[in-house]
């Protein structure tokens, strides 16, 4: 898919506001309405445009317990234990990486105890052979973008 | 502050659908629509609510190289570091963890080129000792949201 | 539970001296002693205190092999795994933590050959796939105190 | 110092129950209460006896934030540097270890955002070239005692 | 074998480029072509050459993805695995190496997706318990030669 | 550069035999000769082909000793270390690459000896932090292709 | 037993050379041939002394291949793996070490197949899941000797 | 050098035996006394042997904190800091290896404190960025010969 001038300008804006109404979004860019609608249209029918989230202070949410995983799985398993892993509750972002961790995941719960609960109870089970938690002490930003150019 | 059972409906439907209107979500969760306004407004003043966003593929956004960035910076000289990387482009989250690497940051570019140029020519002039590159080589999931219960 | 202040006084009181009589803690921080007996009662009863204990400088003591053993077991496992190891002898701390290694915890015994006889025959068998022994040359400080403010 | 059979069966008592009287000791192991006295005294002058401590459950008095903290620090320089560390609050135990990080030390603090600072501020200066930190998500045991046979 | 003085001087032109004629390689040493092909015979029969290959820019020839792959493979079966890891399209230098790897090899796909699945269905279900991917970024030179003294 | 359906074949051609003559590649892919001409011609042009190499065991040639050096190389100076590491002799293939170690290299020497006066004399003083060396004990396969599809 | 001052200065010849006849000692020394032949007997059979070797350049011996090998072995199975090990032809120096590997052995070979065999046949059968190989690029000095004081 | 039969032999026997007679070896290889003496003469001569000494059981002769260090040193200061390295007392064996650590020495001293003296106040200061130190806990074999063939 093109991603043109035009279109790039939508999602710089929508990056940094994902509630901006359609006619905001015109205004800023000088086209009419119509033609920003049908855009994101298009980009949310490519695949180009997910979806929109609100962006949340964990901490303040009660969410005190942020931890980055970094998983060793048998590659030949790779793709099946990802597809489980998506449907436990608490796994945020999922990455397969180059490096000799092959799985990294996202994962937010109350406490530790929860945390512990969630790896030992559901993530373990699925087969990952290595596993190794950071805690995220901070989260410095997690409303990221980055300008398409 | 206190996230009620409602203030929780709601985090939990504007993480799904970012762009849902204050009419929709209101509905979906039998209230007024202008509690819920009133609710958002609050939680964005209290800073729960950081922001909204759009997902997208970077893949098909053109963004080709896409990478997790662990480093071990001087503790002494972590905020100062993190402070300049933040006005960086192109470097998305960020974050303070435990660990032997104090840093981890995400970021995307067009090409490894153009990676490479903004690691040698901007991260590491802001002295940091050592750096891990994983490269996404599959970004499994990143329209993450939580359960808060 | 709630730390006021006479409670956190008298926590960094006993934390120095555990041996401290009642009347003599009260002496410091100008109290009843019968104030002072309920309050640490209270603690001990509420779990703040989990007990008192005498500081050994173990070489002396004739246990001249200390160390900080850190062992991956599967997450699955962990609690199991800390059950029975905490019923072996010679092993003192027990911590779950982040990093590779989730579990550590510290060992003293007589000599090599009884660490050695003690991790083949009693911890190994509980099912840890990784275990790295740090011997800790020196305890430079054992007696361990943090100011509760 | 020969600990003989007497001291060792004080030893074992004292490390259950630091506050136990000359009386109920000397009662435990059937011999004169000034016998005990004399024999713990002799121990404290000694140096086999380093003090009694009262173990409080770090969470529950307020302390969240608990770690192990593994760092290099050049062997020329690891005197100095201890001697220093000991001085700083909320430093805990403190060894010498072998391996590749030579220093290791407990730390807790009532939050992250403490510890990032007394890091930072307090440990980093002192010459650490390397630090890794990690969190303890659950202090399993803490009252540690091993007999002393 | 014996690499005398001629020898090394063919191989060394035959390096830099293994096109080169049996003639224009002789004018350069200034000896008969017979004595030239005689020589480039020999060191054929004898396995001194191995071979004579294209050396191609990767990415302009659309492999997008190249990677160093480091594996630990169970000695006892270094070999074996070896073989069969020479049968799979892909791969292409494979050396045993010194180290806590003990298996290097280099692997060119299109994309990600392809080296996943060649990684996933092919290489993973020979035996290989750990394996660390390092993208390379930049292949900086590939037409390699050493001078032969 | 579009690579079409016959210039793959041409270069699937030349990876196993580099001296193939162009008639001989005409024949195998049923082309006019001045064809195949051609378009190695404009391949080499536009650097889809690098070049042409003679395929050597290092072992028969006298090369006894040759390593994979994985190095840490300041982001800032990488291109900088990296043209100076060219000019070196006995400096093979050069990558760079994702992971902690950020510049790879290939090295074969006559002997240990020879190896460590490059390393010390050459590499060392351009500014590398960190070396990794790993001696390869079996070159398994040298001559690499991969088909280009 | 005890070592006494002139143990130690015969020791610290005999470190020095080995062959000394007990008259030259005794010489060295200013004591009587009976007394050194004594001394020595006595503590051979006490084991101080474990025997006398020929400390021989394994290069010029014609071991080409000289390495460092560490392995992790399951505590639970370290002596028994270790009985098996002694037994193995050019096996040398075997220690049982702290660290995450707890198996060092050192291995002196002709040439760099016959130390993959051996590995591959001879140590991987015995269960030892991870082995780590250093090559001995140059071996400094091996006639060791330290002064006993 | 040829190490041809005759001299294997001799250096088999007294690999096991240092301190046997030119006689008693002689007798073994069933040969003249005078081959053996000439024979043996040399092979000193060469550097085939490079002396003779008695083996020590460390911890009976006092020695009881033995150690492998392992270290990273600049590959441009490699020799001058092995050569300041060889004359300090208690450093055993010393050798330059593969991996990312490429120097490795052996230590022994009389305990941890005098082990630390040495290594902060004599090491440390010729330039060693990095050590990892792991102690011996049972020196399994340290009478170590190899059949030369």
């Amino acid at each position: 898919m093109k991603i043109d001038k035009m279109n790039k300008k939508i999602l710089n804006i929508l990056q940094r506001n994902g509630r901006m109404t359609y006619k905001e979004v015109a205004k800023k860019i000088d086209r009419a309405q119509s033609t920003v609608r049908d855009r994101i249209g298009i980009m949310e029918e490519d695949g180009v445009i997910k979806g929109y989230t609100v962006v949340i202070n964990k901490k303040k949410a009660g969410l005190d317990c942020y931890a980055i995983n970094q998983c060793k799985v048998d590659p030949g398993r790779l793709d099946e234990v990802t597809r489980k892993l998506l449907r436990i509750d608490n796994i945020l972002q999922v990455y397969h990486t180059s490096g000799d961790h092959n799985l990294t995941f996202m994962l937010a719960t109350c406490d530790y105890d929860e945390m512990k609960r969630i790896l030992s109870e559901k993530v373990a089970p699925l087969g990952i052979s290595d596993m190794e938690i950071k805690i995220i002490m901070e989260s410095v930003r997690e409303m990221a973008y980055t300008d398409i150019m």
